[in-house]
């Protein structure tokens, strides 16, 4: 659409930091401009007034199809979580429930500010069509697992083919996901690096969450799961590693070396007990850190500013120090770090002539962020997500006035109730 | 007022658990009831379908009067935080600012379902009249400080004895509020002690916060501050202990066997680096822990419901325990163990016969809490605080459908931007 956003406080990015500066904006059809329109032009006026418009916020590691099970399996052990929880329920779901479960994901993202998100999946073409019809900009991979790609995977990996050959559009991008090494061998690994390659993907994986996988990985491979993955050729700076919690230093510099993207996750990570990720030594080796919820099973919510704060706070308190990683830091991680790990550093995450149009707008007169003091603070540490009023995805609202505009929220709520009752 | 709440699901208290229940509710005058109305006697009708009634949420700690400084010194170390940022702000507001910018935290306690609060202020008898008006339940004191409580301390002390005489009412109680052993004498907290006794109020004070006041108190008294505050006997079931982070075995024996309340402040500690407290140990040898947000200069959000899942995730990821302090524990911390400390446990966060009317409605269609799995998990784990829709007080609705009823906010929003234009 074609919109002149007037009297708002525009988030702007230059030189490394975030500010904020009072000027007027432009969104012509799906980007951003700061060239007024011509006098032949026509476009609808948005008053943003007492308004913050940001880049909307870039979920990097999710599995959106749980939303079914929120809240299902808490407050127990990992194995108890993971084969009596969760895998049950993955087991008997027909492929349709993801096609709800996705849009109920889309609306708690969409509210608390999320425009896209990098999803790892297991409900085949679901995920892309409720994405493409929700109108979120979508990374999303099929989980991929099994000891060869092409035999023991293929089916999962055609599945993935398929789905990008159907989904694939302006706001929808497939990225190969093999789940882990130890649900895929470093055969899979090596065949699905090489798949990356030669289709020209970005590729995300699964890495270093808790002491099992690192423990089993040494006793089978002998090196550390980062050293192996790095051996084998899977890292490079189109990958994107979602955890990354039990490093050594040495991991880290091979991260730095490769360029490989991390992806931290503290709430699930805290929630599970796996504990911290190393997020002030990675940030100091020069390693791109972004931004992720994980999936709602283990979260228990896809609210990023929740995650922003508690990732400033745990490590403000393991460090004892209350300047490690400052809210510029932080809302770089959840905008301009998670554009760059998609290769997207000119169209997403920032405000800036000619990129996407994925722009939220808060409320500014919320008790939370007022008085707006230090809005970068605010966005860090007393957001929790409900400021969010409005919220556009490449140039069309898919929110306004707390209005939710591509969803049937009801039939939505109808849908997942009834798949709740039926298998959980 | 009389009100029968239908079609609502209503969270329990019952033999140390909470639970969920499909039933009426009736509100009679400021109390709750489960006694159905006379015919003869009038009530209004709240259709509470799709929403959870709870008891309003207790924060035990904080300075309400410090939203001016919300997000206004952050990423600083605490000698910074305090000496350049709080503090000469402090000297400078006039006392009337408390008035505006304790309104400001009301707005963001109701709607995130705080109804009754523990106040430490500095600004005479603008607390209580603000309190008052707006129709909070509060626990409030001015804080103490200096060598002697009847001459040094004496014009604090006597601000502290007219509010309570000014403002004592029915959802306005006071409390005796010596700062810290940092910045009061033995002498002094002695002196307090007697007063509560004779007066029967309770006590409350920072404790254990940082290492700079441990260090400094075992150098000046050779001791830790617990064993300090016993000796001199501050310590009894009627006090009140904001932070206690810094923590002994033998603490921890003490405040057990005094009965001392612990309020724990997860994400202040956290942001100003003193660390975690050491929950799951405290809770494990019998201690009752309550939960505060503190003040808005140190967290920087008044929302109980962040704190809560806050205090659950910090505390499994450094135990590496999913088990820790589960969401039934921590949504009990926030309401039925506050009560406790209050010695309010038959009036005060719980739902039963009799008990005030301080209820709060989440709406269970909210994405986040979506599908209502575990109502009680989601209370803890993924709300944002946001979902609350409807907020009463002592039989009174501060909040309805989203709108707060006993605050001007447009008023109060004009106030603060005008102190924090002129003072910060």
């Amino acid at each position: 659409m074609n919109l002149k956003i007037v009297n708002g406080t525009i988030l702007l990015y230059a030189d490394g930091a975030l500010k904020t500066e009072c000027r007027d904006l432009y969104v012509k059809g799906n980007t951003i401009s700061f060239v007024p329109f011509a006098e032949s032009e026509t476009y609808e006026t948005y008053d943003a007034k007492h308004q913050l418009v940001m880049p909307g916020l870039i979920n990097m590691h999710t599995h959106a199809y749980m939303t079914l099970m929120r809240n299902y399996a808490d407050d127990v052990c990992f194995t108890d979580w993971l084969f009596n929880g969760v895998m049950p329920i993955e087991d008997k779901l027909p492929v349709e429930a993801a096609y709800w479960t996705n849009q109920l994901a889309f609306m708690e993202m969409i509210k608390s500010g999320t425009t896209s998100y990098v999803d790892m999946h297991m409900y085949l073409k679901q995920s892309g069509k409720a994405a493409t019809e929700t109108g979120m900009r979508a990374f999303i991979g099929r989980g991929l697992v099994g000891d060869d790609l092409y035999t023991d995977g293929y089916e999962r990996f055609k599945q993935a083919i398929d789905e990008l050959e159907e989904y694939q559009s302006e706001t929808c991008e497939f990225i190969l996901s093999p789940h882990a090494i130890y649900s895929g061998s470093t055969k899979l690994f090596q065949q699905v690096a090489e798949e990356a390659k030669k289709r020209g993907l970005l590729h995300q994986t699964h890495l270093s969450e808790g002491m099992t996988e690192i423990n089993d990985c040494y006793e089978k491979y002998g090196k550390s799961p980062v050293a192996l993955l790095n051996e084998i050729g899977f890292l490079d700076d189109e990958c994107i590693l979602a955890h990354c919690v039990q490093m050594r230093d040495d991991d880290i510099d091979i991260l730095k070396a490769t360029g490989s993207h991390v992806v931290t996750n503290p709430a699930s990570n805290a929630k599970l007990g796996n504990g911290f990720a190393p997020i002030s030594e990675m940030k100091e080796k020069g390693v791109n850190i972004c931004i992720g919820t994980d999936g709602t099973a283990s979260n228990n919510t896809l609210n990023m500013f929740r995650e922003m704060g508690l990732l400033s706070l745990i490590h403000k308190g393991i460090q004892k120090d209350p300047t490690a990683l400052p809210a510029q830091y932080v809302v770089q991680a959840a905008t301009v770090n998670a554009a760059k790990a998609l290769h997207k550093e000119d169209q997403l995450g920032v405000i800036k002539e000619g990129a996407a149009a994925d722009l939220i707008f808060l409320d500014l007169r919320s008790p939370s962020l007022f008085p707006n003091n230090n809005i970068i603070s605010s966005l860090c540490y007393s957001a929790n997500g409900s400021e969010v009023v409005s919220s556009m995805i490449n140039g069309k609202f898919v929110m306004r006035k707390n209005e939710l505009l591509t969803i049937d929220t009801e039939k939505v709520y109808y849908e997942v109730e009834e798949l709740a009752k039926q298998f959980l």
